[in-house]
């Protein structure tokens, strides 16, 4: 299976080395808009540097990666299609969901399998605690919790052109909520503050922030997000169903603890996303490539993007107007 | 200093016994409206069974504990205040905040210590917390999650005269929410269904529920409560702060850990209030006895009793209007 | 059952406390050689204040609880159960393993129930590890590892009359050991060191030690003793089984923890042996009471005692020698 | 940096995909007695397939990485040495020291860097452990504990020739005590029996055994070891010093928790050496890389190599004899 990579950038280069290890597909072109990115990543996986353009054009390449920025996702997926690719995308397609509704309908009219990338699916624990809930393990389910804060804040710059903290990181824990209640909300209500960095809210954005969730059955979500975490980044999912609960979450960086007389000290947790989900990332490449061999249906899809989006949106809503935002993402 | 007890049911005993215990109070008196339920705690205690009546009027007593069914409160509390004493009373005065308020003007006048009995506050591990918190030691709090799930749900005979869920149950943990916020909320949102028993629904009330609280300056609190964990009795609390987080939880029943091909598996947690807050009830007593002392003032007095009720009536509201409900703490 | 107690200390405060609160027994006299403890206990617990000889001449006692200073123990076991009492005794019989022979001779003439107060066994996570191990959860024993440090080492006096480290503070692991291996040990190799206090070594004992034990089948039991702690009193068990291990151990002071950039602290381990083992005395109160009562023999028994003073003696053998010492425990 | 591999067995492999990884040295020719592992290596890496003879006679390669079977081991690093070669071996250079002795003398000679593959004493927590211990966070070192546990007996064929448990598991235990303790064991008490598999114990071996080491000036390590453990690949380590206790051990497959009323279940720990230390053989690597280039000494050396024999020849003599062995590692 060959296939190209739209963009070398943090996310794309941990796709591309992933890619040049696989056995089953291999990286055989790199674009990107700084040539010296396409150069450094093709150098290290050996593969060829091309333009964007060269790489949807090539009719012998399998499948793209698109890793650019998210302006370009819906143009790129409709264009890879449409010349016959197998697409997987970094979230989201499109901050505008009219505009990812137009994509996915390209999308379905070519026929070709668009893979969305929300990589914490794939982290080992949480897709472990997702078959054992499947399974029965804890029952029919009652309550999620998903608990995400990122080490520190990004800079202003970035939160203005990020679509607002619920659209740009919340969004995995709306994918981690649907992903684990087995039923789709039908209500949002969101409350948001600045209470990191002044900056962020003089931006018109919020750093810290909760989001209730039920369900058509009366099943709840909550999340709580923040820009900050001094003890390293923190992701956590809790569970409770009719049986018990199911939970998994963080890991040390080391697992030295130290005793004294001022108690037990542990170190802090993993601190970086591309450590804490280095394997999700490998498990996610690899989900796609069933995809592409059609052994699988793509998973998380297009749809699942959309319906993500559809929930940031009524979160970015309720926030501003102070009251819950209905959602019918069962009629999609 | 001497003290009565008005109830000798569970909660009745537990003090009971903690005061004939104590080095610096004696239980005098006992009653109960089941006479044997009286006549057991005096027969452990050494204490003597009296009327109601006679205990209120024994102008001897510096004290009474009031345990008592709930629509009895708020005329007990009137009546002890107006004979001199001092008065602890099991939460919470009343399921209407009008009456509680009635009962508030008239223990200012009588100018005698009210204390509530929100129990939770004096666990060694939250007042801890709670402490630490104080001292600065996770910096200005921005994030207090709160979770409380009982074993097992109540008789539904019980549930029709409770108040319902947020007035019943969750009414400790809006009393621990601002125990540890440092700030009033200024709004609640809340929802609830009848996922565990549907009996539980047809009485009117819910046994899962969540809700989400806001400060003015936009701090956020959020509780999740149901009726069952299987586990046992789940009681956690976790603070968010400008410099890291602090916790407290729940203990195990034994330390023993047993680790075969199946994993690592550890014992459930306590199950029953009265072991998870054995030594929480002692220090709740001690801090009655102070008060009583004029050593401090009641806490939590009657009206952090008041203000926990406006937070659970709103909610109540909420989870029935789905709005969000505005509250104004601060101009009690 | 009317009980007499020798001995108002630190211990002796404990049983007589716990005798006053229990429903099955009661403190009917206290004796101690400093009559301010006898009459600060009997003020305490409604106890009469006797001396030693009218404890032991009252006829009407059931039982003796000794807790006097060891050099007196031997004599006053052979003093009651010859005046027809049953007898609980606190740790050891005696320094001198003849003496402790002819003593337990006397107590089976006597056909009384005697009963050593090895508290560990009562605990409830040990207990509840040994219950489990008994009923097979771990399959058979392959290796026991006991940890036992104490936080502070105690005074050099003390040291001085204590018989040493393996007799005063290791004795309770021995215990131990023969508790879980199920099987006795027939050979003690011992290792020991004044690592803690110089001053200790030139008292000619040792403050840090272990201890390797071998059963006739091959099981191992190790044992690690230190004198200093910082983190708090640390009482561990670990069993390896042919299906898993079973471990239990200590108890932190409180369950909250904090996160900050320096990770994750929680509180050290409970701190005083009151403290950790307050359960532990309750329940070996209780277990004596049964055995008056004849619903169980008296465990752990005299026997028991001899048993571990001789794994003591062995260890302080080894340590001198530097050989490894046999025993045959299963002779005695 | 040019490296060639001799053996591409497990652990072969393992060495050989890092180096191909690596961005400071090449893996350029491999060799095995079995063509179809040298070729399926050479062919997932890029490197040649050569004839053992070849790449010790290559003047081209810095170094070769030895992972042939043991009683190859000296007279490859001899020959290796010989022809200019720095050379990284598996443990052991032999099973019997003086051949170890007569090895390393000729390494001597040659003035080539040799380096140990004891791989434990680069996992990050046991390499993180080791440097916080140095800075002095616990104080001075008075106890050593390693606990060390296969999740599976090896074939008794494989057990046959392996030099039995001390020398051929043990060893690393032996490697870790010394990198941990700060001062030569003097002494060695060593207890084994065959309780895991019978057929271990008619092949003369043991499968379970413990160990006592001390030091001169009276600091003691205990080692324990089992051929079995049903719960994952066991590996801990605790020291206790002056200051405190500092500890790391294993992580779990994941970190995905179940809660019911059976209790609270993890998952087994990692199972597999490979997965276990797979960070460990990368930083080995990187270690002997920096040896080679002369920015560090080779480390653990090829002393620390004979130095664990020695220690793994005593215990093998103490659990014949039944008798403590001395050593003298510090004269060596």
């Amino acid at each position: 299976m060959r296939m190209g990579l739209l963009g070398a950038g943090r996310i794309g280069r941990i796709h591309g080395q992933n890619l040049a290890a696989s056995r089953d597909a291999a990286l055989v072109s790199v674009a990107d808009a700084v040539p010296e990115a396409a150069m450094r990543l093709a150098a290290e996986t050996g593969a060829a540097v091309a333009s964007l353009d060269a790489i949807l054009a090539d009719r012998t390449l399998d499948a793209v990666l698109i890793c650019t920025p998210t302006d370009t996702h819906a143009e790129l997926i409709e264009a890879a299609v449409a010349s016959g690719k197998a697409v997987f995308c970094e979230k989201p397609v499109d901050l505008d969901a009219g505009r990812i509704r137009r994509c996915l309908d390209a999308v379905a009219r070519a026929g070709k399998p668009l893979m969305m990338g929300f990589n914490r699916r794939f982290d080992p624990s949480f897709a472990g605690l997702e078959r054992r809930l499947r399974a029965g393990e804890a029952g029919a389910v009652e309550l999620v919790s998903v608990i995400s804060r990122d080490p520190a804040p990004p800079p202003v710059d970035y939160v203005r052109r990020s679509g607002g903290l619920f659209r740009d990181m919340m969004i995995h824990d709306f994918d981690m909520v649907r992903f684990l209640l087995a039923e789709e909300p039908v209500e949002v209500f969101a409350l948001g503050a600045a209470l990191v960095d002044p900056a962020i809210g003089a931006a018109g954005d919020v750093d810290t922030a909760a989001v209730l969730l039920r369900t058509g059955s009366g099943r709840i979500a909550q999340i709580s997000n923040s820009r900050r975490a001094s003890y390293g980044y923190d992701q956590r999912v809790e569970v409770h169903g009719s049986k018990g609960m199911l939970r998994a979450g963080n890991i040390h960086q080391t697992t030295v603890e130290i005793a004294t007389a001022a108690g037990f000290r542990a170190d802090p947790v993993q601190n970086f996303f591309l450590e804490r989900y280095a394997s999700a990332y490998r498990a996610e490449l690899n989900a796609f490539i069933a995809a592409v061999k059609g052994e699988a249906p793509p998973s998380p899809s297009g749809e699942d993007g959309l319906k993500a989006q559809i929930l940031a949106d009524a979160a970015t809503e309720s926030a501003r107007s102070g009251r819950p935002v209905t959602v019918d993402l069962a009629a999609l």
